[in-house]
Parts: C-alpha cells; structure tokens; sequence
C-alpha cells in the first residue's frame, strides 16, 4: 500500500461517521488528504481527526471533485442525491445506507464473502446491514464446506444502531426499574413512526415499519441481503428481528440446514474456527459463548453455541455476535476500501 | 364450586410462592383452611394472606395430614423428599419444580392443552417449565387445526424466573450504563455455576447448565416437555433459550411447519383468537405485538407477528409473550387445581 488517497467522509458526525473515523485512523488507512462533509447546516462545524482539526465542508456535488474514496453514513436520501455525483467525479463511494444495497448493477460486499464482486462495480459500493454482515460471515464457510439450504434467524439488536438518541433513551429510561411503562419513550422502535414504546427492561419485536408481507422492512434486509451477498437467490432465509435493551452489540440465535449429510459438530466448529474474520468462543463446559457486552470495540464475528439439532441430521443451531457499530458497518465499510486497494481496483 | 379445600403452600416466600397466593386470592379459590409450609429454619415466621396472619410451620410429611391440594414451589429437593410423603397421606400435589416432570407416571399439565392427563395421576401433577407452558398454548390449538410437524424456537428470558435475587442484580447492574462489564454478577446465568456474567445491557445465552449434547437444560426441557405434554413424541423441536435484561414477562421467537398445505395467515390467527387463554395482538398498520413489558400482571398467552414462511408454504413465524410468574408458574398451578375441582377428580 504505497499509494495513498483522497478520502471523504459524509456523516461523520453520526454514530457510524465517528466509528468511521477510529477505523480509519486504528488501521492507519492510507490517507492523502481527508474532508469531512455534512449538510449545510452543519457545513462550518470542526471535526477532529488524528490530532488535526478540519472544517466541515458542505456537501456538494463539486465537494467531490478529486476526491478517490467517498465514506458516506449520512442516511439514504444523501447517498441517493450525492453518490451518483461523487461517482461521477471519479470516486469510489462505499455506502452504508439502504439506497442501493439491491440494485442488481451495485455490489454488495463483505470482503470476507464476496470480494470478487468489488470488481465489477460502477462507482458505487454498498454496505450491507448490520445484522446480515456478522451473519453471512459465519453462513459462507460452512456453505462453501457443506453446501446450505436454509436459514431461520432471530435476532436480539442493540439500540446502537438506532444511532446515537436511541443509546440516550435506554440510559434514562434504565433509571425508571419498576415504573418503566411510563417512561418517556420518543425514538423507538422507529423515531418517524406514530407509536414509541420504552425499550429499557422490554423487547421489541419491531426494527423498521413493516412491509405488506408482515415482515418488517429490517427483516426483509436481511432476507434479500444475504441471498445476494452469497450469489444464492434460492436459499431459504428467515429472519425475525428484535430490538433489546443493550447498548452495542447484535445477537443472532441461527438455524441453519446444510446439504450434506452426516457433517459432525466437531467439522463445523473447525470450519468456523478457519474462517477468515470469526472468532469461535464455544466451550460449555466452562460457560464460555459470545455475548454483546464483551462484543463492543472487538473487530471480530463471534460465533458460540454450536450445536447438531437433535432431530435432524443436516439441521445445526448457533448464535452469533458483534459489534454492530464496527463489523456491522463502519469496519467493513473500511475493509471493503482495504480491499479495493489491495486486489488493484481502486 | 361448593366444595372448599385445605390447602397447603410449600414454598410461599418465593417469588413463584408469593404469586400463588395472590391466584388464590384474586381467584377466590374455594378454601376452607389454607397452612403454609417451608423449611425448619423459615419456620415460625408470620405470612399474611387475606389479611390474616398466618404461621409458617415446619414443612414436615406429618404437616400434610389433612390437606387436600397441596401446592409446591420450594425447590426439586424439596419437592422430591416431601410431595410423595402428601400425595400418601392423600393430598393432591402440584409441584411447580422440574423434580417429576418426565417420569412417566406424572402427569405434565397444562389445562388448556392436555387437562384429560389429569385423570390420570397417582397424587402428583407436575406443572412444567414457564418457558414450555406459554408455547404449548399456542401450539396445541395449531396442531388440531392443521398438524404441527415441526417447532424451532428462539426464546427472550426475563430474570424474575432466576428468583428474586436475579430481579435484585438486574436493578444494581442497570445503575452501571457505560461501565456494566465491570459490574458485580453474582446470580447469572446460574446462581451455583461458577462464572457468573452481568445480565443488565447483555444477552446470555445460558439458562440452567449444559447437557452433554451442547443444549442446555432450560432448551431440553421446552424439547422434551412440549412433547409429552402435547403427546407427540415424534414432533420435531429445537429450543435456543437467552436470558435478557428485562424484568418479568417471557417472549419466543417460534417458527412451526404444519403438515396441511395452503393455509393462509388469516386461517391461522383465527385459530388462535378462538383458543382458550391465548389474545392475539397483531396489527402491523398499528404497531401492535406482545412485548413483555405489557405482559406483566396478565393472565393470557399473547400471540402477535404471526406471519408465513416466504419460502414454505407450511412454514409460520410467530411471536408468543406472557408473565412467565403467571400462566407461565403459579397461574398454571392453581388452574391446574381448578381443572380437577371442576371435572371431579379432587
């Protein structure tokens, strides 16, 4: 990594932006020049990075001029309004917003997964949801070891990823035991939507307003996400996703059925443990399994629990955790350019 | 009900212990002398039930002379040393602990599902686990509908159901937001394991000890119980059982093949609003499901989020919450007792 680059973050004020930021500066990114770009309204802020301040600057579509590699983590309709612009100008932007995550002419990608797919892209990269990243980095090994034909999932999601007034609004209403019902409650399970329930002492069966189908839009992502991800439209996935009173952290309790028979936990774990980017914690006997309080600030996937259903040969459970804040988007946001640079196509 | 019953309580300073004689009062049990029993050393303490005064005596096998019903929540040890000693001396026990739940001479009972079983006893009806009784609920009026072939369930644990003690640890660890992992854990996940883990902010993904085969005893027991106490031997479950940080009230993540084809979402939650014990809480455009913070103090199963498979037709997802104190301990008991004044057994 010689060259160095023309980086430009967009959202680095938010949740993601700042763990952005750390990443970049953590893994000393080969950075040329850096800009921060925001909304007007925020256009004049100072930002600090590696010991310098920067002046925000606002986003225009000229802000992206000479610009290399464009971070954007400031919502869907900035990366839908200005990515194609920065594209346009020459940059790469790897986007950590819905926008165009299922555009069949943009790339999806976990490095660990579907590297290859960063070579056909056209300008435009998107990252995937949090909850799906942790999940297809566990599926894939075992897919390419024994073949997978179905996914059921739950989730147990932190309110990190609701941003940062979802991570307030657990602090305060945490001091309500007892009386948590009457808790102001303003930001979840969706901050536009009409109805707020607390989530301190709760559990939330709703992440994202729901599709016609029942699922919640959240739900759906991960559905469509990681058939696309693994380049397997066929494969059965379900998901229902729950938001929980944890700060940081995403838990996945997975069901998985494989095609080949007769595959041994033991062969499992050791697949696993190969794997590019897990971590395996899973020793019962000394109670050791991931948990979303020790995932925080850790860059791997943790996978625990992994055992063979008892009445199905093919069927295995396990539970997988991590940071949702890191793994689940601003780390692989930063691992897709690591990548890019790497394999020459940046 | 003309009847009226001497009754005795093992076990009533507990957290189930109390809520049972709460049932029976809010219930208006048919009681014509009611006695409350624990060990040597709780005896001679002074209980209020009904605003009465009430010495707790010894809870010895001559205390259960006399006493017709006879309702236990001290322990498996207890119960195991002491309900064969009341079911000699002709009491009807109802034994909330694990201690006789899969002998085969005992019937496992819950009223709504499998009340014939009761006919059958020889003195001892064990009442199953909470996390079981308020599945079984939902799944019983499914299985006479449409058949019911497989089951995979991902449950959402609140800490009441570790005592009061557990409830105790989650309020002190909540007053740690930023710094839990240095919080004091005493109780979880096992109050007698050797590692403990703070609940509050966290996901444990362990509840009761590990069998040999990976699943822990809370997961084989909602495996083996759903299937002896809706007799079907050969269904097909799996169980992923987490603690969380809430206070009272159990959610599941369940997912259910049936066996007939082409049933619709709507067939389904028909049946389920026409089910005994069971309120159905699923309106999407309104944002209503059944969350554990609202399920606290009630009777019923809710039942919400119930939704098809997108990739089998056979296949629904669904999510099941209730007070796991209530329908899912001391409720159940006390209905259980109810069931067989009702059909003459007692």
């Amino acid at each position: 990594m010689a060259k160095s680059y023309t980086v430009a973050v967009v959202g680095a004020t938010g949740a993601v932006g700042e763990k952005m930021m750390e990443q970049l500066e953590k893994r000393n990114f080969p950075i040329q020049h850096i800009k921060f770009l925001a909304s007007k309204r925020s256009a004049g802020k100072n930002i600090e990075f590696k010991g310098q301040s920067y002046l925000v600057e606002e986003a225009t579509p000229e802000a992206f001029d000479g610009v290399d590699i464009a971070l954007f983590s400031a919502g869907g309709s900035v990366s839908k309004l200005l990515a194609p612009e920065a594209a346009k100008r020459g940059a790469v932007v790897i986007d950590n917003t819905s926008a165009f995550r299922m555009d069949k002419d943009i790339p999806l990608v976990v490095p660990e997964v579907n590297r290859q797919d960063l070579k056909s892209h056209n300008g435009i990269i998107a990252n995937p949801n949090c909850s799906t990243i942790q999940m297809v980095c566990a599926l894939q090994p075992i897919k390419e070891a024994f073949g997978l034909n179905k996914v059921i999932v739950s989730t147990y999601q932190a309110v990190s990823g609701a941003g940062a007034v979802a991570i307030n609004e657990l602090e305060a209403q945490s001091a309500t035991f007892g009386d948590t019902k009457n808790a102001v409650a303003q930001v979840l399970p969706v901050k536009s939507a009409e109805t707020h329930y607390p989530i301190a002492f709760n559990a939330i069966p709703q992440i994202d307003m729901f599709d016609d189908n029942g699922f919640t839009l959240e739900e759906m992502k991960m559905i469509n996400e990681t058939k696309k991800i693994m380049h397997t439209p066929d494969l059965s996935v379900a998901a229902t996703c729950v938001r929980l009173p944890v700060v940081s952290g995403h838990s996945e309790s997975v069901f998985i059925e494989v095609d080949k028979e007769g595959v041994s936990v033991t062969e499992l774990r050791s697949i696993l443990e190969a794997a590019q980017g897990i971590e395996v914690l899973d020793n019962p006997a000394k109670q050791q399994y991931p948990m979303p309080l020790y995932a925080e600030g850790q860059d791997a996937v943790f996978v625990g629990r992994i055992r063979k259903d008892l009445s199905n040969d093919k069927g295995f459970h396990m539970w997988i955790v991590a940071d949702n804040l890191l793994k689940g988007a601003a780390l692989n946001s930063i691992q897709i350019a690591e990548a890019m640079i790497e394999d020459g196509i940046i």
